[in-house]
């Protein structure tokens, strides 16, 4: 426990607070000094392992958010042995693509995978850096469902607990390194 | 020799075109194979690593690009175990930023850093996807000359040859693991 509790630290010394970005009334919690770590990001790669070899006795491949999700769903993957597959924002993906809308924290998007991305019955992963209101993991778990796949659960480095994001996403369950 | 091959060969048979997107004309190089197959992925980073430990000494971080350029930066910069720093779109970043405009392959955009993202003196190493006109690289090489870092090079895993992005960015020089 105390070496986790170690990592927690480092990882949550490594947020940086933006009041009012990108609008009035949000505090932004910046991740980006996390990836500035190199010890820091490897924290958070290696909590993510654990918890993902802990619970889950299978995993086929790791789903990752545009953009951010981005940043740490590769290094998950890799280290699980596994593949990476991108949701990606309306239009950036060639190809046969199954795509959903949904709600922002601000604003509204739409989110897409490729037709062949992930497979009936594949176990995945859904990883991305924050947790608000959940709409966008919300859409990214539809999308799952849509092709059939099982989503074993969703990872987050920063949930934003009052915005209640992890009760939108129920039943599959979330996974976050810090809670705000 | 024939272990480098091999790797290549590999990442290259994980590269999908499709013509005519996301406009007529162009042939889209699509990555998304590589990621899906943990050994190809494995592949990429190694001949990062490798090309990156043969040619400099020193290298302090490495600068990404929004958005593919987060799918293979994180990696490399764990592997050298230096920092990761991101270039975003405009208006993504909290907190004091940098911006310039630039070209893109098929219209306009802003690429911004955070101000402290990187500090004078610093030596980067800029990492994206694809090379195509160089639009973006050129702006985030632009970025770094203007915060004083020093850009070693540009890791690209493709390289549009017939559009001439290389030339554009000189005096950096460019590593692209594919030529089309």
């Amino acid at each position: 426990m105390a070496v986790e509790d170690n990592r927690l630290n480092l990882i949550q010394s490594r947020i940086r607070d933006f009041p009012d970005f990108p609008q009035k009334g949000i505090i932004f919690r910046d991740i980006c000094p996390i990836l500035k770590d190199p010890a820091a990001l490897s924290a958070v790669t290696s909590l993510f392992e654990e918890h993902v070899r802990a619970q889950f006795q299978q995993v086929d491949l790791v789903v990752g958010l545009d953009a951010r999700g981005f940043l740490f769903g590769p290094l998950l993957a890799q280290r699980l042995g596994v593949g990476f597959v991108l949701v990606r924002k309306k239009g950036k993906l060639p190809g046969a693509t199954v795509s959903v809308a949904y709600n922002l924290e601000y604003g509204k998007a739409e989110a897409e995978i490729q037709e062949d991305a992930v497979a009936p019955g594949q176990k995945v992963i859904l990883i991305d850096d924050l947790l608000a209101t959940g709409g966008t993991l919300y859409a990214a778990c539809s999308l799952m469902n849509q092709q059939r796949a099982e989503v074993l659960g969703c990872l987050v480095v920063v949930e934003l607990k009052e915005l209640n994001g992890a009760d939108k996403i129920k039943p599959h369950p979330v996974y976050s390194l810090l809670k705000y």
